[in-house]
């Protein structure tokens, strides 16, 4: 089994998705130990950083890679588990860009008020309660919060000779900013262009869902996955399997299109699954369907359909996929 | 402390919040024992039922009320708790009614396509496994869903002289469609006319998070609850409180303008509770907040934000009233 | 002929549409002299007044009305020609009221930013060079902008037992905001309730297409039209006509499904009026319809599709009751 | 004055805006006379042709250009002004693609139903009449349309290292699909990238407003245009300046967003243009804008705000630029 170990340099970060040389070929089966940067790129250190003086918007959110997948091709599914997250820092930021969030108008919600205050949260983390620290900022607050990591953004280039920003998420998967991308993940990507060419990056200390303000306790994430190739099966929205649950995620503007994406892409993928009529998966999913948002901040919105397996007859998504990359994840 | 048992007459039942007379003057602390018609008003009952052929659009959706609760002013705000729910019949129904769901042009989405199939599905309940029981239509897959017993329907008369349908969710509460609102909820409503007038119905026997086709399990309920009124302090949009978590619905159009509802509706209690900076509770929210969709079907969607208790100093939200109801429930 | 002229004191407005006792009962055919006062309720009246400190938003947009029309039911359609709109006041006001507008947070589009300052334009009217005079508060601009009379308000009882704010547009109606509702004008709209109950108001010396701010030039308006009733044929959404194109008006959110409605509600119109097919129609539509928006910031956007009936041959609509009706206004 | 003629081979079409090498490297001052081929590759020609048949999704809207204007640098402001478009084909072609148009589910407004039936339309352009025949797929009804050629597509390269499809419209503009791109228009677009990088395409000899079944009159197009650099001074989104209007079109969704861009930034360059603060400009918009749809079926969708030059002070945008370029046009 091949193993790759790879922290890069600044130098080195994709900014987006396609448009930019391999760092790597690997095989399927191969393990990636892989260090990410934060989506500040490490710029915002302290609480008194402001973003409109410490960032370069030109460069957040790097990412990890690309990998080129010896023998993907397009229609093919790339598959993902991500076998373990672990912070890299002891402390992880979150901040009010302007113009920036769920909760202000944007440079596409457009409006005349005047943008919110700018201020930075700075979590610190103690690795031997797992927890995070909020301190609020105007006032005396502070709470321990369980540390949950998790990516924010896992993409492979994007079909029709596009090239997409790293801040954005889409049918390529990218940033999606769902809590549901965390240890123990198996995400199918569909391949769109030879080599899949997927990153990853964006690592998330937690993050709650929705991701309201627009950014998570973002840190430096230590991440190991394991990739594999499925010849053909793309699926046309990212697919997520876990041990207890089915997730397809949908990225679009407005938040109910996304949804609609995810809920359609899960009608299809209890088709494939059981041979359900699409009209009996349209009921099943209206009774039992999970839909916790993923991200309302980014450049296309993320929703999520999520199926718990308790629910259904046992089957093998992919052959057992997710099966037999957890059994590989426990023997690293 | 009063009891009020009551099973409307179909003449009884109201469509409407505001503008219907109440059916009975009650007294905060009052236990009422109530029945609720689903919302197919019992005229769906068989799969071979289609809905354009058996159902009534203008009597859908039947409430058990209005109920006016004596001292209840605008501006007050009036506890709901909901001690028991239990299913009053053995089956429970769904149907995909045209142009209406989440996945269908609407008479709002308004498309030109043909609309989908109407197609009934009846769910046996079986009371010793607490289960459903869901038969594919189109094939023979059948599965055992548990029991979930919801009020899809709670609300208040509006405020501005207003009356609207009970099928419509909004500031008022009404027809929300949130699994959580359950057993064990406390739900706070703003008080916007004399007496409250508020009434209940559109029970479920279980639903999922979206209510993607647009029915749950639909079926008559055998309802338990206490009222209790607050002076003051009306929330602008319904809050619910768990022994584990604090809620705020949000209902518009798009969906991410309900989430942002409830967004903000949570900055504020929050600010309540422990005196946060909106600024502060952003950034707890974006690291905290739990978004599970209630509906994207109605009217207006709805959508939920939610926070564990777990995470926050031990506080008592309205003076403790939902630790007082929980006790009061449980001597019942 | 009958002729009702009615200018209403302050305690006879009506503030819904619905749940109001008609004001008048008339026949079809009467000619109405209506005096409408403003949106604002005449409360705005100088450039320092500040809403929050004048208005009161329990009473804003009082309408004039309802009228009871003899022999309309539900499913028939009532037809208003405005046969004149004359200022009624030597200024008109405009304001940005906080949190409403389409530049701002409001209540829906629920964000955590500070308000937009309060500031009120009023607008001198030139009766003889028929301008209205615009200087900019924050500056020297000074403009003078053509008159342009029209109504922002015409609607009838909505259907399904309901009452709506005067502030509400939809399909019965109501607050349209569009510029389309001028002198000229031939409105039909379906009836929903015996008598049809229908009222008008919020006259605007003239309005941008969006109505960006919330509130157009708004001013008292005399207001000359005439009522017809046609048994039968009660479109879903409003349709206006002109002596030269055919307009429909949809109402919901997002925008696009305000406009979608429209479009399918001008597809039904042609199909009514050319036994054009669907298809046809929408592919006709693609290449001749006009888009202007009417409103983006009431609490349903209003969208507006429009045919000019240059590029379709010559016919009646509803048996040539706008002719009919324009021949009727030559002679008052 | 520089001159270049460019009639595309196949081979040398251009699919996305950003990541193709330029055809040309051009100074400012240089006019271009250009063939562009139409949206459908040129390969639907008769009523019996199916776009799921004789299309190749992966190459539609083919681009002319890019071209590379020297001088250009990111900040800059590329002025095109489109002197005169002629219908290079005595026909043109529209068609109902299955899942994409405004009034059918989509793959991002993702529903279950069918799709609509594929029809095209085959309009035979009259030269001499100047006009374009509508004949009903399914029914008798003929209509002469006038033709009124604009271009769907105009842009430049992306910021952000993106790369987009020609089926998009944003900031960077490209597939904007609005009938003001018309003779006579002067585009002012913000530079992205060294040499801008500028191509045209999607001839249409008609479109209404919103551009309802998603393609309009499609046809291939001579197109004369001026190109002029202005140093600095780019705008978020474009602006069209013609003789008797400015118009800035915003791109996104849901379509109130599109609207809210393309009015902030009107407020910008009224603000640019008079001195005007943005408050005084918000209120002048709402008296005073038009507001024609552009389209509602693109990825993003796109809407317009238009100011008539007839309500403000005579005044010199750029400089001048648009009169300049009218003034170099009547000489060519």
């Amino acid at each position: 089994m091949d193993e790759v170990e790879f922290r890069p340099e600044p130098g080195q970060y994709a900014w987006t998705f396609g448009g930019v040389a391999p760092t790597h070929r690997i095989r399927p089966g191969t393990v990636l130990r892989l260090w990410t940067e934060d989506a500040f790129s490490g710029r915002l250190r302290r609480p008194t950083d402001r973003p409109s003086e410490v960032l370069d918007m030109a460069e957040v959110n790097p990412q990890t890679g690309p990998f080129f997948v010896e023998g993907a091709e397009p229609g093919d599914t790339l598959a993902l588990h991500l076998v373990d997250l672990t912070p890299a820092r002891d402390w992880g930021a979150s901040t009010t860009i302007p113009f920036f969030g769920a909760l202000t108008g944007t440079d596409r919600t457009a409006l005349l008020q005047e943008p919110l205050p700018e201020l930075t949260w700075i979590y610190q983390l103690d690795r031997v309660r797992n927890t995070l620290l909020f301190e609020a900022r105007r006032g005396d607050l502070r709470l321990e919060l369980p540390v949950a990591p998790m990516l924010g953004t896992v993409g492979v280039a994007p079909a029709g000779r596009e090239v997409r920003s790293s801040l954005v998420p889409d049918k390529f998967g990218g940033n999606m900013d769902t809590p549901e991308m965390r240890p123990g993940t198996t995400v199918y990507l569909g391949v769109n262009v030879e080599g899949a060419l997927f990153s990853v990056g964006d690592g998330h200390y937690r993050q709650g869902e929705g991701e309201s303000c627009g950014t998570a306790v973002e840190g430096a994430m230590d991440v190991t996955l394991v990739v594999e190739l499925i010849k053909g099966g793309a699926p046309e929205w990212p697919r997520l399997e876990h041990d207890d649950d089915y997730v397809v995620v949908g990225s679009s503007r407005p938040l109910e299109d996304a949804w609609r994406a995810s809920q359609v892409g899960m009608v299809g993928w209890l088709g494939e699954l059981y041979g359900l009529d699409p009209l009996d998966a349209y009921q099943l999913l209206t009774q039992i369907s999970l839909s916790p948002l993923a991200n309302v901040v980014d450049v296309n919105y993320s929703a999520v359909t999520k199926v718990p397996k308790q629910f259904l007859p046992a089957t093998d998504a992919y052959g057992g996929m997710h099966r037999h990359l957890r059994a590989l994840a426990r023997d690293l």
